[in-house]
């Protein structure tokens, strides 16, 4: 747990998350690492649901990972149990055989199968997962399973977060209301330890496995994938988008469908949302930072471009100093090893340019720039040529809190 | 510079670098940003010299860095200017018309053309080089070349160092005695402000260039290439190897003439001595870790995946504060991309293994472990399958120090 003291950054309040139809949750405290605070949910969907996910790239993924990877292509879910305080990570055999025991528990309470049973876990890697624990406690959630129990959810999955993150969005499809909802955990992007990032979202949205997997994955590159603390990746990042489908609209004919537009903003700004919350509450964050690129060859190389910004220690201590040293931006956009035009990079901070065309402003007065850089958000808009790419990354700066936090001993 | 405190990681002295039989070398103070402080160096080389290079891989490289990149191809090399202060980078027409002017001012003093004059600076990225400031002292540095000046080359190029980095070797070929000698710089690695990496190396053997080449650059990937202290890349790195030719031993017929073993060690020596002392005088430095990785598919799979272990922020936060926090190095391993096998992950500290194929070491005596970690020097041992490849990257942990010199303003 971060000690206590909620991050700076933190928005004013948790969001009211209302039931999505065909979705019920519980959570309680099991003690698996933690004491006197919830460390176990429990999500259950009606049979029909369909689901979509997106997990770590790491070669060296948890045991929870690995299980989900394996389920997810028959593309039915009926429950999700997670759990905080120990990640389930590089375990061998016995690490597969806790997920399994974890499965079978929940599917036995629930009536379904265990391969419609998502399983994610986040804390401590490399230590044996107390599953009994977990198992023993699977009829109570059961028994507690509310409809408007999403709220519930988003402190039982914290580590190292200093508060709960939730988000939601109200959309149509061919006229139907619909709801997108979410909860989140993370403050280390995406630190191994007790920091891992996980999402879960619940739409009541009528939308098949391919479609939701169609959607997700973009929204996710825009979202989860466009942010960094440290630039560390987890063993166990997970993001689950659960479609209950109970809300009564046409079928989309496939994720291109016009009607669909309004669900793919939703969608979008639910993950962005719950990812800049991530950033918030960065371990250490003092400052919130928007880095906008422009001009690049495609998004995905100026979303490249962008993380190699965001995650220069040099260019986040800057940050932290308000000081604006773009000429760290421009070793950055170097280092990406992107196709770059240095005669067309420009660097903005707050609105003003410092650097235009390839070269520094004349005469600027570094008073407005440093007044912005000593605010709470800072923004950095970087042209690197005159393509069509852009994207935007959000990341915090690096202090002495990430430190503290981090050279600390696990115990 | 790095407020005057020595770092405690400091070899004990400064090597005596013995004279290189066709060079000669000169440094004064220029006042190009500094006062009281030598910042401007120059090396000249008598005729018949080669020379091998290599550079940044940056897409912003800086001006002196194009410079260089277009003149190695000839191979032929007369002198070295080298500033300290102001990297001359992002700076348009102007810029190069700098180093133009910086080479044509040598090639005038010495005779010969600017197209023998390599040209390197390290400092601010940005501002105006005072160009002026520099070739109106060329002809003062030139009456002060003298053969046995090397060691004076060391502080003039120094930034944020905290101590000036030489170092020698001797070897022979073909039963003739041979000399290689070198200074550097670097404190950030590579950061682009003021730690630029660079290294200059002399050696009186008679190697043209192809051959020159392809001994530096093995030898750099295994030095300079294998260091990190944040990851960041400059703009302006340069390694460059200068041949006098001045001692008379058989030509070798290729790079892999077997007469040339002892030189190659000689080189590999000499750059991993001035590579591992740019980590030692790490940014915040206060350990210094070797990590050995073993198993890999080849050695070029080991060093990425021993650099994703010494970039890693909590990695590098864990050795700081003394916690054997293997979790992340399974972690890092993992984010590296690189083919590794989960089930023959072996991790140790210090010779004293903690995680074995693929799980903790059953009962750990934590206690040993914790003893080499709260020592100035750390290793780690990492097995990640059992493939050939092998690699020894270098780096330091990351500390208070760290965020203090470099969240201060420029000015």
């Amino acid at each position: 747990m971060g000690g206590g003291t909620v991050s700076p950054l933190a928005p004013g309040r948790f969001p009211p998350l209302p039931p999505v139809a065909g979705a019920r949750f519980a959570a309680l405290a099991a003690g698996i690492r933690y004491r006197g605070r919830p460390d176990l949910a429990l999500m259950a969907f009606e049979p029909g649901t369909g689901v979509a996910g997106v997990f770590t790239r790491s070669r060296t993924a948890g045991h929870p990972v690995l299980w989900c990877r394996r389920i997810l292509p028959a593309g039915r879910a009926r429950a999700l149990l997670v759990n905080a305080g120990n990640a389930n990570v590089f375990r061998g055999a016995e690490g597969d055989a806790a997920v399994a025991a974890e499965a079978e528990a929940v599917a036995a309470a629930l009536g379904c199968a265990p391969e419609e049973v998502f399983v994610a876990s986040t804390g401590l890697i490399g230590e044996r997962l107390p599953v009994e624990r977990i198992t023993a406690r699977v009829p109570e959630l059961v028994a507690g399973l509310r409809a408007d129990g999403l709220a519930s959810v988003a402190p039982a999955i914290m580590t190292t977060d200093t508060f709960p993150k939730g988000a939601v969005a109200r959309c149509t499809i061919g006229g139907v209301a619909v709801t997108v909802a979410g909860v989140a955990k993370g403050s280390g992007m995406i630190a191994p330890d007790m920091a891992t990032m996980l999402a879960f979202l619940v739409t009541d949205a009528r939308l098949p496995a391919p479609i939701l997997q169609a959607l997700l994955e973009p929204a996710v590159a825009r979202s989860f994938n466009s942010i960094t603390v440290d630039g560390d990746t987890s063993t166990s990042d997970t993001v689950l988008l659960f479609a209950t489908g109970r809300a009564d609209h046409p079928a989309p004919v496939g994720p291109e469908d016009p009607s669909l537009a309004a669900f793919r903003a939703a969608l979008g700004e639910v993950t962005r949302d719950l990812a800049c919350q991530i950033v918030r509450d960065g371990e250490g964050a003092q400052k919130f930072v928007t880095i906008r690129i422009a001009g690049a060859v495609d998004e995905g190389s100026a979303r490249r471009i962008g993380l190699a910004i965001a995650n220069s220690p040099l260019v986040k201590t800057a940050i932290a100093g308000a000081d604006a040293n773009w000429g760290r931006i421009v070793m950055a956009v170097g280092k990406a090893g992107e196709p770059v035009d240095p005669a067309r990079l420009s660097i903005a901070f707050g609105g003003r340019e410092v650097a235009r065309d390839g070269r520094a402003v004349p005469d600027l007065d570094e008073a407005p720039v440093a007044a912005h850089l000593r605010g709470r958000e800072v923004e950095i808009a970087v042209t690197v040529g005159d393509g069509p790419g852009a994207a935007t990354v959000w990341t915090c700066d690096l202090t002495h809190g990430y430190i503290d936090i981090n050279a600390s001993y696990r115990s």
